[in-house]
């Protein structure tokens, strides 16, 4: 009577899906089958930058559980197998040794679909060159450090401005290359509104990095061996002896498209509260191959990043093995560390907010990161939006530096709450001179937008 | 027409207070008079400890705002002045200048009473000898300097392991002192279960502190210029060329008691939800002379701390000057620095939980503060408590070294929402590797109590 479940994909998602449901079920009860068409498993993808970077040794120390671990807890995991189809009428997946080159189908009772991402690589002339590099896999990673270890000439180009392309600008640079980072925006990290933005740009100028802005990539030059020398954009070259895309991802949803199972406007698969493809019930989804619902906007949104497909992961083991749990959603929160500077957000920016029909007072505000007087106490700044009428905070971006970053924590519980800015104020933080000003920064930013909304609700 | 209010006690409530109805109203329309028996106004005392250790420069930078500040806002303030009755019927208090002893009344439309709180002296003999200090104000911080700086002997001790004893501990040893710390529990930190008071012991000891455990201050023995000698306990003596007191406080409340105002279990001042003293329309109340609702058991509590005295300074403030905000009340959250360690706990210990009837799970977790793999993570411990059956967050105390501290914020707002333990689990907070594990350890916490409040709903 025992069961058989298949996970696609063998990194946070599928393994944390796979562990959680051998931690309910026993090989007796449940068969566990997890194909995955890289090297490695369980790992940090998160930490690609800090190991290019040279402040973590990789790769093993980015894997937080060996093929060899998951095995010895009963998982029949088959590494660098890809599944190449999904028959969900036969219940059934095609999968492909990428070593033989051998196919075969294997039968399931229940499926997880933990595909991840892709990076986005335009199609554009030169872009398969070499020395052009993504780094969202391990092997990515192990690629981009072979090819700096080559000793190409010492001239880096990072296209986009998101986390993965500022902390890839940042590793470079430490690692002495002269780097230019390509930007679509007029500020990097759009994450943020482009007046905290600016913020993050001259402390990467300050490094030394050089930006352009509102520029799109339109090529790749190579040489007579097919080895990169520069990237062009629409208004000039940029010389280049090695390049990493940081344009983004998507969701790696080819097979889930071919096979007909529903997927979101940005690609990202759609799944019920329990993690199940909407219409499946014994097929699960997580991680950076789905959409998730953000509860301030109450849109759903691909945001991938490896603290939710944990927790997707820890869901769907559940489902799987039986139990029950559910995913409540996402507020948006994200940190990051760029230079010397904190910087993180959470809930809605002002295009979000404006988007989704919301109407908003917004706020900013300098404070600092310890009581004023206390030695090593830094500037912070802190941005606000709270929506008109009822004062319910929206979102949060701070930038400073030490302590500023899991500040947002304290907006993306008050954001999950659905406190508003009046609740924030009277919130009782943690405060102590080595920690804070007797008013957190968060709180000197709510009194702010208190004032804000009061303001604009008499018209005054 | 204009109105006259009162303010007793020109610190971090009443200066406050004074400063938000000005904003509101200007001199025309109200007079605002306070009165101050010490040397300074609006200061951070919390900073003291610090100043001491030698690691801020006191008293200036202390001060938030100086009298000559608040002068020049239309503000009469009246210092080295202790108001000595309060006529509750006839809307006046009778004050003496403390420089000519010469005493007058004074007329209020309005009164507030930021009269703060009183360092514990235990009536033993020796207490008052030269060379005993507490450390309350900016007038004890610089007595207990000049006595430091008299050059005694190089022995100290703190009777007291709170807050002020702990930072106090610390702040001797950084200034060269052979420190023992008397205290009357078992582990340092009573606002913390012994558990984890346990490792507040040992970082101490491990920077050199002697602490005495369970041991009852009984004299303080001097020699025949009146100077402290030594402290003797129920056990044992321990010589002392200087002995810092801190035993706690207790509110300021002789006055308001003599006046016939409602004072509650600890001697504190009763407030409503406006911070007006209950039953009086035309007296507000604010800062360590008060009790304020303590939201996650129910009841009354005295928790003097500056970030709670700003606060009620700002309601009292609005109030006085026909606004309108209140102070809902505190979960209990604070935060310090004890040598290398940062302490933080929120909400109910297991004995406050008892004391109130509620029953409980606990669980203590080991994490990191930053992904296990990345360079300068350290050990955290997190203890979480919550409620039997309902899965309800009732408290959180967390020990470790750099970023634990602030942590206790997201335990904070998780209390004042009154989210359960599987609600936490869900929570969208910040992850990169510099700044947390993939699952931060307030949720790591969180995911054993889930577990735990299962378990003891199933009898498992």
């Amino acid at each position: 009577m025992s069961e058989r479940v298949v996970v696609v994909g063998a990194d946070a998602a599928g393994m944390a899906a796979a562990s959680q449901a051998r931690r309910l079920k026993g090989p007796g009860e449940l068969e566990i089958v997890a194909f995955e068409r890289g090297h490695f498993t369980s790992y940090s993808a998160c930490g690609i930058p800090y190991w290019v970077g040279g402040d973590v040794a990789g790769p093993d120390a980015l894997i937080a559980r060996t093929a060899a671990e998951h095995r010895a807890r009963d998982i029949d995991l088959r590494m660098r197998n890809e599944v190449v189809e999904i028959d969900v009428a036969g219940q059934r997946v095609r999968s492909r040794d990428l070593e033989s080159g051998n196919e075969s189908w294997t039968g399931y009772d229940k499926l997880v679909l933990a595909t991840g991402a892709t990076p986005i690589r335009p199609d554009l002339p030169g872009i398969d060159a070499d020395g052009v590099h993504g780094v969202q896999t391990l092997d990515d990673g192990q690629a981009l450090i072979d090819t700096l270890e080559s000793n190409p000439g010492r001239r880096a180009v990072v296209v986009g401005a998101g986390y993965i392309g500022v902390e890839m600008a940042e590793a470079l640079i430490n690692r002495g290359f002269q780097v230019t980072m390509i930007n679509r925006g007029a500020e990097p990290m759009s994450t943020l509104d482009p007046d905290m933005g600016v913020l993050i740009r001259k402390a990467m100028q300050g490094m030394g990095i050089q930006i352009v802005g509102n520029a799109e990539l339109t090529a790749v030059r190579t040489d007579e061996r097919g080895r990169v020398t520069a990237v062009a954009t629409t208004d000039a070259e940029y010389p280049a002896d090695v390049v990493v895309l940081g344009i983004g991802v998507r969701p790696a949803t080819d097979l889930a498209r071919a096979a007909g199972l529903p997927l979101g406007a940005s690609g990202g698969l759609l799944t019920d509260l329990a993690m199940r493809v909407r219409g499946h019930e014994n097929i699960w989804a997580g991680g950076d191959c789905v959409e998730v619902l953000d509860l301030v906007s109450g849109t759903e949104r691909h945001i991938p990043l490896g603290t939710h497909a944990n927790k997707h992961g820890q869901i769907i083991g559940s489902g799987v093995g039986g139990d029950y749990a559910t995913f409540p959603g996402v507020v948006g929160t994200a940190v990051s560390k760029v230079c010397d500077l904190e910087v993180a957000r959470t809930g809605l920016r002002e295009r979000d907010a404006r988007a989704v029909g919301l109407q908003f007072v917004t706020v900013t505000i300098e404070s600092t990161s310890r009581s004023g007087y206390f030695p090593g106490t830094t500037p912070m700044t802190v941005k606000m939006l709270a929506e008109r009428r009822t004062g319910r905070l929206l979102g949060v971006q701070i930038v400073g530096r030490e302590g500023a970053g899991k500040r947002i924590d304290i907006a993306a519980v008050a954001l999950t709450a659905r406190l508003t800015v009046d609740q924030i104020v009277a919130l009782d933080l943690g405060y102590a001179p080595p920690f804070s000003p007797v008013w957190d920064p968060v709180q000197v930013a709510a009194r702010k937008a208190v004032t804000a909304v009061r303001r604009d609700a008499t018209g005054g």
